[in-house]
């Protein structure tokens, strides 16, 4: 079997297709969502979905971040082998085998996991209970996404009673997420439609307090909303997670971050002048919020993506020297999806791999 | 770490999201291909980035290809470390780290590999002799679809002479793919068209022959046009792939292959009575061709996949049942991409567990 390249090898000595992060632009990354918590009442507990990578959550959670979030049990296992123990895992965890493996994670280290669903508690507790296990609890309420979360208001709050009232379970407060609002291009637009939304968390965390259910957690947020979302009381935690990578189409929204993530490809054809083809089709890049950008030429964009082959026009073909060979970078247009293609992470510093870092978290749905 | 599941457990205690294989349905697809080609004068060598999956490469040789083909040289390496060892590259393989890896490979066994680019053919056969490595090379021709490959006629002619005299290099024939062609509907119009593409091939052959360069080998065809590509002389060689699995696309293209390739997933939300939501999203299942089409419920579609949801439509909410930790199975729209998220295929038989086949190939890339 190969072995992986040597650290200090220069950018262009690495086989390709592979994924880079520039390590500089990431602790930058890190660095600037930190100190835009520092002193707020919300904190941050990042997504890990984004890099499902346990070298990047350790260097989150020493920067601050008060835990990580993860999007399913997989991840999680993958985070509480390296030592993480404070782990939210942001949606309902259904079914029995799912639900063992999560009541296992709660006996070693502090889980809080999301539900919206009656029978789901009620199988949590007993798993909880047949393990001596103590799992903290969020109900997710729906705040206008339109796919996971009960309604606000009074089933949110029967839900909430439902949990409280479950053995081994602990009710701690309300998860919300503004998914359809994170890409709004419009500040104002954006802020007015993320303080409607958590309104309605508001609204049901107060009808909680009136009946003796105090919320102590609210989570929500994503890269798009963060400032917005920390400063919507009752919100205590931000799930931001996107912001140490970015991409083209987050870029566009947040110019404050950095992209740190590129992908590195070689050409393989340029069989006529005005047309490139390197070796990173879809099973190397995604393309469901665009085409992912050439860094290198300015005459250069993606026509389209076949499995194993990127085909780029190029409308100014003799300002471009590509040959095979040659190399080509893109910015990813979906940074998480096109994490989840990759096993490794090539950390680059300078021009230079510094290390490999492996996406340990990906491909564990089985 | 967790351990996979044992042989024999039902279907339905398997944890998700899993891509499962058929058995019966992918041994009947592999011996109906087989048996359409026997007795005819062109082969099959099945192309494997569908699959990634020595053992499913293996199976097919047992039943009668003459070898295989792969997208890439990582997946080559894989077969080869399977024994196999008749493989074409059916792309041109570009830069010194890959082209190493590909000489080494020619010196273990029987490799060909496509080229459309004359400082190419230079590259393979100076790293060749370097290596004491042999290559057979096929010429690759653009027959229409604008991908790579050369021209067809005096610039192909032009290439195929610079093979032949390339030490170390063995120039056998040519390549076309009809990639534009394999999903046109209409039988007829694809016929009549993938002829035409075919026959720019036969008038290249034929000028290569004239000139004392006589072609061997002639590669191409898809599991759309196998059939007639097979019956376009002078190809010799046909490298279908996807009629191993199928998909949602392929199967309204190809009724005479059954579905083998489904996506085993479980309902986390359903919030409301008209939404469902499983844990398969766009890192569980490909969109590039249109919607995976959940199979238990008639009036359950895709609306969209988030990065870990699927979010479904239910348009009679009372006819169907799912809640919670409840099963639904997807037949992909995409096979080839859709495989290229898992690392291993749940080999079913029966609604029971039979193996577990690792996808040995995928994530090769660096």
């Amino acid at each position: 079997m190969r072995k992986g390249p040597p650290s200090g090898v220069l950018v262009d000595q690495l086989d390709t297709p592979a994924l880079l992060v520039d390590l500089d632009a990431l602790e930058r990354n890190i660095q600037k969502m930190t100190d835009f918590f520092a002193g707020r009442p919300a904190a941050l507990r990042p997504h890990a979905k984004t890099h499902k990578c346990p070298q990047i959550a350790l260097r989150q959670l020493r920067a601050g971040a008060i835990g990580i979030t993860c999007a399913k049990v997989g991840e999680a296992e993958v985070m509480v082998e390296a030592g993480i123990t404070d782990i939210l895992i942001a949606n309902q965890v259904t079914g029995e085998i799912k639900i063992d493996r999560l009541t296992e994670l709660a006996r070693r280290c502090d889980m809080m996991v999301a539900v919206d669903d009656a029978a789901n508690v009620q199988a949590l507790s007993q798993a909880c209970r047949a393990k001596g296990a103590t799992l903290r609890v969020l109900v997710e309420v729906d705040i206008g996404m339109g796919r996971c979360g009960i309604a606000p208001g009074s089933a949110a709050v029967e839900l909430a009673r439902a949990v409280s009232g479950a053995p081994n379970l602990q009710f701690l407060g309300l998860m919300g997420y503004e998914g359809h609002l994170v890409l709004v291009k419009d500040p104002d637009e954006r802020e007015r439609r993320v303080r409607e939304a958590f309104g309605l968390l508001r609204d049901t965390a107060n009808q909680l307090a009136a009946i003796g259910l105090p919320v102590e957690i609210v989570s929500g947020g994503g890269t798009g909303t963060y400032d917005v979302t920390s400063d919507c009381p009752p919100v205590t935690e931000v799930q931001a997670g996107s912001y140490v990578f970015m991409d083209s189409t987050y870029c566009g929204v947040r110019p404050e971050f950095e992209p740190s993530l590129t992908v590195l490809t070689t050409v393989v054809s340029r069989p006529v002048p005005e047309r490139a083809v390197v070796d990173a089709g879809l099973k190397a890049m995604t393309k469901e919020l665009g085409w992912p950008r050439p860094l290198e030429a300015e005459a250069a964009s993606l026509r389209y993506l076949s499995e194993e082959h990127g085909v780029l026009d190029l409308s100014a073909p003799e300002a471009v020297s590509w040959r095979p060979g040659d190399r080509v970078r893109f910015l990813p247009s979906h940074c998480c999806t096109t994490v989840n293609l990759y096993d490794s992470l090539h950390v680059i510093q300078d021009g230079r791999l510094v290390e490999v870092w492996p996406i340990a978290a990906r491909g564990r749905s089985q």
